[in-house]
């Protein structure tokens, strides 16, 4: 998708309406209008990135911050017990333009039974390799 | 809880084993034991932090970008169709020790109807409410 038509950026660009709740240099939040609970807000960078793989340090720096923020925001504004700050990239992105959620958790919410299925590995060589593959991506990344 | 009695804190300090993926200076990941899909992988801070909410700005970043290397390392390492990040603050937080979930996702992984059960808002009047009670609890913390 070009960024001309791109929802979030329309939202960036003032285009579209949008409830925002925090504006920073790079970065925007605004009321998800399909909340999992009322609070629930979406924090993204005004310039389009697909994804937080494609975020320049000091800009992932940045939304990482502004997501703090937000979590003490719908914390002490919100009276929630909690938070939850989560990006899905790729899968389950409903908007292919990066957006942290941000969303206020409270005792007895109903959402810990949904949220975690368990996968568990089928035995100890299977957690070894999987581990190995992954340490092996890591190097291979960090070279 | 004391640092003392964190099982986060043990591991960090090589008193509990775990199958660690990646050694940040101040950072380091390991699988979880109970993953929402293999390859599931947990980011901590090697010094105790309660939540998200506790970490500063320079280990926030480093976190962030350790979470964006890792997210990377589950799609390629894994052959993942994309990646989940997210941070539990308090409420589902199974350890009080802050840590980041990188989740390797696939398309039909079966996981996106569980993610999102959605709580819309009652009226337009119950959305102003919220955005107005978020607005100014960030500029309540941005003083």
């Amino acid at each position: 998708m070009s960024p001309g038509e791109c929802k979030f950026c329309a939202i960036a660009r003032g285009e579209t309406d949008a409830r925002v709740v925090f504006e920073g240099e790079r970065t925007l939040a605004f009321l998800d209008h399909r909340p999992v609970f009322p609070g629930h807000v979406l924090l993204i960078p005004r310039e389009h990135r697909d994804t937080m793989l494609d975020a320049e340090p000091d800009l992932l720096a940045e939304l990482a911050g502004d997501a703090q923020l937000l979590a003490r925001a719908v914390e002490t504004g919100l009276e929630a017990d909690g938070s939850f700050v989560a990006v899905n990239n790729r899968i389950s992105q409903s908007v292919p333009h990066l957006h942290v959620h941000v969303v206020p958790r409270r005792r007895k919410d109903g959402l810990r039974g949904f949220f975690w299925p368990r996968n568990p590995y089928s035995d100890d060589a299977h957690a070894d390799q999987v581990q190995e593959a992954l340490r092996a991506a890591v190097a291979a990344l960090a070279r």
